[in-house]
């Protein structure tokens, strides 16, 4: 296998060549750091390289795994052991700077990691480095003032998305095997989507956010970006909350897993009013690949949809100023902020408690909404299209649409935040590309703690086409 | 016994003589309702007297009393079996006008109980009516500007204090052996101590609120106002979330209780920055009382306790307001309201949600700070005055204090938010009287869900002197 081809491999077949013993964890991670050296300064996906720490990783993987099996020392930590991944730069790692993309935490460095990370660790995967984002993940464009803004692998003349926009350009131009992201409002499956990877954002609470930085704990969820479905899997298991006897999430990811038939809904409101023609037609095409592996297809109406714009913004936008006041950074370092995160943090301090707490209600009425309408049309999750638009150039602040201009923010933002509202898992998964090249994304969107369920639906739509193993071509 | 002794007498003596047939639930029932005839012009404290259904729930508390024990037909529901009550006007009575004090609500009839009354209906307890309180318990003073204000039965040119004015009122003039109030600021220990009646607020979440028109579902809680710490236990016991092996609170009351020594922390910081000389001599002697029953008795610091006022408004303000607006009654019928609660309404909408996080920020600290103050000091509880000041007269706007003037809402409320901002609870009994005649109320104020050992101590306390055997002279 070429070194291209490794780093492109599944987290799976790495797995089986290193168990074979026909590639090592340490010959890995240096081709990794190589490419990353090589390719990162055409994306700058990454804010930081821990070389160092990674090779001391990869030798401790390699000893344990090499090791005569039955052996003292011999240990298999899973599918993750000896994987190289990367982390956003709002994940705390003991030892690594974490700016979280901003210029006031430059050079802060944690002396804790994550809860994530720490799980990561010991399921023996390799931090190659951090990621870069959004400032503070308070933007969807990863266009980052004081590091420089990520590119999109496909098109390095556009944005990745945002805010874990490093992640997800690392992750599809073969520079990582996964990442972990956060996702406030589509963070994690908006830069899935324009990227054409594989992004979960699971059940609030499914996965603890602890040394993380937040936007605003009633909507931040920690999750996996991956290449594959399978990947994202692995990647998910070792981080989340698990009742008891729940079997691994990747199980869903089995071929036995796929046979089993399922029902999806269609939103009638929001998600459809605003799509450009190109996603439209291959959002239209994923149905049609949906219906060919059992999927039934449903209408399902949630009149509420159209106020969670507005309802997510009035949670978002005070606690995350709130944060930012509490951390003694706002507003006395206004001057510190790029300008769009600091405009967002004063809109934050506009927002009247009384509207605050309406949101709040809002948001208890679409959960119970939301899932009535899907137990009454007896859905296993909602299909739409993650983002209604391709990514867009890296100065697009409006894009026009259905012979109109909408903020290239909101239209982003637009089909992702109804699932941080309701709390409920959701995945995207490419679905496709434009002629001009371009990935789009499908989204599903789950039950709450159903993360299983929109995992095997997403891994039976994969087996349906290629996507996943088409390439971006500088990188490739 | 005489009619008024009757009227005075403990629910224990009452019903002793109820089971020994010497006085009939309904000959009782008749008897306060000829004395609410007689006497509530004088304190206004009664807005609807429910005499119809009194008289048909003693019957039937009769009927089940008086059955030959071991026939069909007898039961015996308990302390409260016959014994006739009152409840706070903000707690849903089906089919009998809830109008929670406001002109908005002068014809609003419930289509089902509160949970609260549910219970002591099932307990056997017999409605005489509705208690008059501050619209919609949004104020300390109970003068009502719709239904006129509640008198205090120690000095009738004086407050009762509030909201729950007309319960504390009831229970001091024997026109009911108990009432349930409600208390988000202060609302049942204040008019508690203002009429030297016991008042008890439960840990948040101890009694289920359904069925109450709220203020700010964070700091509201439903409790009891009785003549003796007995009499509330007996109340406080069918309404409270019980844990399964959960003794009767009301066995705190039993002389064997009173032994065992206990310690009370005395709190170095708000309690006493502004207490007038009669309440601070009247304390003084009641903790001389308290280490006479085994108290010892030690200084406790939480710094935080000076923040509470202003943490406790940003928390209730918009919680109001947004109650209030929910409801469709404000802005839009700003005029129905009186004043001082449109004014408060007012300030609710202009509180940022920035503050109002910050406010539930410091309330987590103060929870903390509380907890570990007692716990490190090892005490029970700590033992403060209630109120600094005694009955305002009606229009008293402020108090001099100390040479200074105090807006005389802010007085009442300052010693008793603390417990509202901290979840637990708290009691407040009579523990002396001014030489002018007035009511002085001491504050115990507990652990979380510890209301079991508050009862205990208030027991204790009480054993000391004779405060609850006074009866203001114009009732007596």
């Amino acid at each position: 296998m070429s070194d291209t081809d490794l780093a492109f491999a599944s987290i799976e077949e790495v797995g089986k060549l290193f168990r074979k013993r026909k590639l090592s964890p340490v010959e890995l991670t240096k081709l990794m750091l190589a490419r990353i050296e090589r390719l990162n300064p055409k994306l700058n996906a990454y804010l930081t390289v821990s070389a160092q720490i990674a090779l001391a990783q990869a030798k401790k993987a390699e000893t344990e795994l090499f090791a005569p099996r039955g052996r003292k020392g011999h240990r298999d930590r899973g599918p993750l052991h000896g994987i190289p991944i990367s982390l956003k730069d709002n994940i705390y790692t003991r030892g690594i700077r974490t700016t979280a993309g901003s210029k006031i935490l430059r050079d802060f460095i944690p002396d804790a990691d994550a809860g994530v990370f720490a799980q990561l660790k010991n399921a023996g995967a390799i931090l190659l480095g951090k990621t870069n984002m959004h400032e503070f993940a308070y933007g969807v464009t990863s266009n980052n003032p004081h590091y420089g803004p990520v590119h999109n692998p496909w098109d390095l003349a556009r944005i990745p998305g945002g805010s874990s926009g490093g992640s997800a350009a690392a992750v599809a131009a073969g520079l990582c095997f996964g990442s972990i992201g956060t996702d406030t409002g589509g963070s994690i499956r908006i830069p899935a989507a324009l990227c054409g990877v594989v992004g979960l954002k699971p059940t609030i609470g499914r996965v603890p956010t602890d040394g993380t930085v937040p936007i605003s704990p009633r909507l931040d969820c920690v999750g996996p970006l991956a290449r594959t479905v399978q990947d994202a899997a692995f990647l998910l298991d070792p981080i989340l909350v698990r009742a008891k006897r729940e079997p691994l999430l990747s199980l869903a990811c089995k071929p036995s897993s796929r046979t089993r038939g399922f029902k999806l809904g269609l939103p009638s409101e929001l998600f459809f009013d605003v799509v450009s023609d190109d996603v439209l037609r291959i959002f239209q095409t994923a149905l049609h690949s949906l219906r060919k592996v059992g999927a039934r297809i449903e209408d399902v109406s949630m009149p509420l949809l159209a106020e969670t714009e507005d309802a997510g913004n009035q949670i978002a936008w005070p606690e995350a100023t709130h944060y930012h006041q509490q951390a003694g950074w706002f507003p006395a370092r206004a001057a510190e902020y790029g300008e769009d995160v600091r405009s967002r943090l004063e809109i934050g301090t506009k927002v009247s408690a009384t509207v605050y707490l309406q949101a709040l209600e809002l948001r208890d009425e679409f959960i119970q909404q939301l899932h009535l309408a899907m137990a009454d049309a007896g859905v296993d999750g909602l299909v739409v299209p993650t983002s209604p638009i391709t990514a867009p150039l890296l100065n697009d602040e409006s894009t026009r649409l259905n012979e109109s201009d909408h903020p290239t923010r909101a239209l982003l933002l637009r089909n992702n935040r109804p699932a941080n509202l309701a709390g409920v898992p959701a995945i995207s998964i490419p679905c496709g590309f434009t002629s001009s090249g371009l990935p789009v994304g499908l989204q599903i969107i789950g039950q709450s703690w159903q993360e299983k369920t929109i995992l095997r639906i997403a891994h039976a739509f994969e087996g349906t086409h290629d996507c996943h193993l088409h390439r971006p071509p500088l990188f490739a």
